[in-house]
């Protein structure tokens, strides 16, 4: 059977993130990645120049979700269907991401390339305005933004949560979420 | 003048914390600290055997604060003044420490110490115990302790809002963990 260029690098993005579980970011090689795949260091440059790049591309799938939440989010008529759209949204890719985000929590390389990521910023910012609307830079929205996606975030990584299931994570966060923004809870 | 024990320690600290900033905890060596200060390694040995016993004196004042703030919240007679003693004092000791914060966060030699401070699990536990009250290992509650310390962790250490004063800070801060835990504001 043979391989697409989309499954190698699918797989070649998998063996890295496991490669960084085990090493942190900035001790995995490209040689290691190699290694792991059964392939020459060649065939790794032959898809990807520096480690670097390998490292956005991981962070990739998840910038590229927040920015899907986004589109579906502006699209709302209304302001409270943007920000119910844009706070469900996001509380779903955390929870979908939580094993990805304890990998990754605390490493200091991907840490910097998170800041760097010039789209990352891009997408958080459209997600902020669908949730706070025109007061988007008062300090209050500014604050509760930083509160709600830190505490987010810090929940799905957080090893001491690992024992709840992705939905009962969910609706706790939800609840959380909607209780801090002031959100009226939708009727079905 | 001669200086006391305590003097000369807290500028042992001090300067650790100043090169911190600068090359990380793992990057900062005793002999730098002691260059830093202008005196022999040996005198560096003469107050801390490793230099992970400076890291871990540096995180002390913080955990001793908590330690404080969960003692007097512990002392009061009320449910709602246990939870209202216990937040408002994590959020003031937050707001005290942005400086601190901003320098520490993202270290992953400070945070494997954060991890392994026996003491700072104990007074976590305690705080929330006064939060929480009987319900403190619901999922709900443990959800929202994490959402609560992480969202405000984050909020003190966030570069983009350094241009607001702590006073700003703190009162936003308070009226987001209200929401949170649903508290009622009190009245004076």
């Amino acid at each position: 059977m043979r391989r697409t260029p989309g499954e190698a690098r699918r797989r070649l993005l998998d063996a890295a993130l496991g490669l960084y579980a085990r090493h942190g970011v900035g001790g995995t090689s490209l040689q290691m990645i190699a290694d792991e795949l059964g392939v020459t260091k060649a065939a790794v440059y032959h898809q990807f120049a520096t480690k670097e790049e390998i490292a956005v591309a991981v962070l990739q799938p998840a910038v590229d979700a927040l920015a899907a939440v986004a589109d579906v989010a502006e699209a709302q008529p209304t302001r409270a269907g943007r920000r119910e759209t844009a706070v469900t949204g996001v509380v779903g890719l955390i929870v979908a991401n939580r094993e990805r985000a304890s990998v990754l929590s605390g490493d200091p390389a991907m840490a910097a390339l998170i800041r760097a990521h010039p789209d990352l910023a891009v997408q958080a910012r459209r997600l902020k305005a669908a949730i706070f609307g025109a007061a988007v830079d008062a300090p209050e929205a500014r604050v509760a933004a930083t509160v709600l996606a830190g505490g987010m975030a810090t929940a799905g990584r957080d090893p001491s949560l690992a024992d709840l299931t992705d939905d009962n994570l969910r609706v706790h966060l939800l609840t959380l979420a909607r209780r801090l923004l002031r959100m009226r809870v939708p009727h079905h």
